[in-house]
């Protein structure tokens, strides 16, 4: 438990929480690893292997049970406590994160937006109320913040950055076209939107110039 | 340029072409490879051997010429060309995806918004005025589509991307919560957002437990 996890490994965790969720709503109690397998395509040993990074889940012959395992990588994935976290930009796509549902059904919480617009100030996005950013160290001083959202523009991220380091962020969620440098004790996941859409372009266009494969499940990730 | 090209490389291309526009802003006409790898935090030989995969731009001894290599680079990526991409699903996030101005700058245009609520019908978004679903036949008889981005609940993904591959859809951006089914020659980029939150989730976890290690560029992707 003490080595680093891959974050190929890491990638994968959501997954399997995704789809051990899915088999629960059918009402699936047991599925075995080939089963698993199947639905996900991925090796049973690839699943088996993932798994022994957190100590394993396998019973050998029984397959896994459901529930038990869903738990299990809810708890690795933290999805057993609740997070709040604090949005930096209220223009669109800040707003939009602010009124997703699917993020509090996993335990995170949007529940304050900052943004360097004064006229933005009291305007209510759902239930948050857009705060400016000179009110953001107080906010951060009485309230519990487990990790920000930066959806700001690129040229001021790091900036931004740089001051939620300060005051002891130590996890942020970054849509910002931009790799932001932390120290060594804050994460960052990067949503980088623009680059996603040219690797989609990409692999449009090597699809395009070869004649089909035959592989065609690329697209599961 | 005939064999598959690793979706470990096609995630690598759209970064290189956000640093080399990086670097023409900055003004800058030629780059080593050495210089080029320490600002990307990539060896310069990974960089050589990911350019290679498209024919290799390199100049022994002179570096790259950085507009030249953000040129080809931007072709590679299909960036030359226009796009026009059409939202399915009018919410907080297709509204906030069809406003975002990075899209224009790479020539990816939001050319159109479907939903199924009749009462968003008309309604505007920016300049793009919300479709109902029982439109999208005809608009996309009489327009050119080249991506689809799905920005529905997930359990209605599968049955619109259906209709989309039907219609003769090639490149689905998908932000719905599943993985889709479609055949051979239809690529899907996943942003698959709640994922990407856990994975955030159990990267600060794994950090808290345990004492720094100096590996902090884990963020750099």
């Amino acid at each position: 438990m003490k080595k680093d996890i891959s974050q190929v490994v890491i990638k994968r965790m959501p997954r399997y929480y995704r789809y051990l969720r899915y088999l629960m709503d059918e009402g699936k109690e047991r599925i075995s690893s080939a089963e698993l397998s199947d639905l996900m395509n991925v090796t049973a040993s690839q699943i088996r292997q993932d798994l022994n990074n957190f100590g394993g889940f396998g019973q050998q012959g029984y397959g896994y049970n459901v529930k038990h395992l869903h738990d299990e990588i809810g708890k690795i994935l933290g999805l057993d406590k609740t997070h709040n976290l604090i949005i930096i930009g209220g223009g669109n796509l800040g707003r939009a994160l602010a009124t997703t549902d699917a993020f509090s059904k996993h335990n995170f919480y949007m529940t304050a937006i900052f943004d360097c617009n004064e006229k933005l100030k009291g305007t209510k996005v759902g239930d948050i109320v857009i705060r400016t950013m000179d009110e953001l160290d107080s906010y951060y001083a009485k309230n519990r913040v487990d990790m920000a959202v930066l959806t700001i523009p690129a040229e001021h991220a790091q900036e931004v950055a740089d001051r939620l380091v300060k005051l002891g962020v130590k996890a942020i969620w970054n849509f910002a076209q931009l790799d932001l440098e932390v120290p060594d004790d804050v994460v960052v996941q990067n949503v980088h939107l623009s680059d996603s859409l040219m690797r989609l372009s990409l692999n449009m266009l090597q699809k395009e110039n070869k004649v089909n494969t035959g592989n065609g499940k690329r697209n599961r990730e």
